[in-house]
């Protein structure tokens, strides 16, 4: 070879977790939701992120029980979905998202909203105690929280990661401080995004770290 | 409404791309490339992130140049491939991603390498002239320029974002200072990852940046 790397797969990701866990700060984290917050450093290649990640004390065994039970998973994003390694899931559950729904643009244009927030309107009472995981538009969860607000179906933990400056801090601000008591995960600011979301649903789908 | 949030989509997108350039970094970047540097901070809420993007001159003109000739784009993960604007492409281009591909198991162990390193050996003469984003893997990136190297076929440019702890740095070094004039965008360092690599190609598949 001309260049030198490694190639062994396992190695690769053993020391790459390692390396996180000596440099990362997680002491600020529920001791089980440090796994997910160091898959999401690895998926990010930032140590710095974890300053700005919050998780809700039920987070973790709220979003397993769900998956264990067999839940569907929602997401805002294709690319979420296309990052969820169906191997690690307990139950082969279901990965929905809606976004290229064919009613989703006349929704958007009904309601004055973006597709995104329409999008979630279409996931239904399959939401009461689904796992959600938001990594790409502020209004898909500003939507969310609205729908629970109202009376409508309650998931078992929220995965809030939008990204973007207009909105995206806002809503996981929003999201955290929840008055409906379900159990959240935030990156705080404007970081956020697909990467993030997929790397956290694979953290909460099993618990072995590797 | 409970929360108060936009909920225009083209104003949401103004808005973002104008933050972005009010506060990003750009004046070291090819000029036809700071957009693509914009959408890139779109997809990773942070403007911080330009100061580690890199890209050779002709990286833009080239890459455009070949998507609108048809070439196909080739990516060493699904999510990258999920997140490519369709309707942006000009010549409805082919997305490949072979990681799937069920000789891949068995060409790694052969090869005692990864699995994304064997994927790309899979890629065949198509590469020629073609688009390629690595977001995931430095061993594909690594692998990739073994065979350029070996006078295996030629992209008509790479967009080199591997993510991670473990050689993700050095593969983007040396896709920098790669001799075989082939054109790259890389984020230097740990960071990178699939939500970089699609937002690029994004921004590469059209040119109007909305």
């Amino acid at each position: 070879r001309r260049y030198a790397y490694e190639t062994d797969g396992q190695e690769i990701y053993r020391r790459s977790f390692a390396t996180i866990r000596a440099e990362a700060r997680l002491d600020h984290l529920p001791e089980e939701a440090r796994t997910v917050a160091v898959r999401m450093v690895h998926a990010s290649g930032d140590v710095a992120l974890t300053e700005h990640i919050a998780v809700h004390p039920r987070l973790v065994p709220d979003a397993r029980a769900a998956l264990r039970r067999g839940a569907p998973i929602f997401t805002d994003a294709q690319m979420i979905a296309a990052g969820v390694t169906r191997a690690r899931l307990p139950r082969d559950n279901e990965v929905v998202c809606t976004l290229r729904d064919e009613r989703v643009p006349a929704i958007a244009k009904a309601w004055g909203t973006t597709r995104s927030a329409a999008a979630v309107s279409l996931w239904g009472e399959r939401l009461e105690g689904a796992v959600v995981a938001i990594g790409n538009a502020p209004t898909a969860l500003f939507h969310l929280l609205e729908q629970i607000a109202d009376g409508g179906p309650r998931p078992a933990a929220i995965v809030g990661v939008p990204v973007g400056f207009i909105g995206s801090a806002e809503s996981k601000v929003a999201l955290a401080e929840n008055p409906y008591d379900v159990p959240w995960l935030v990156v705080h600011g404007r970081r956020g995004g697909s990467a993030l979301a997929a790397s956290a649903l694979n953290a909460l789908a099993r618990e072995e770290e590797l």
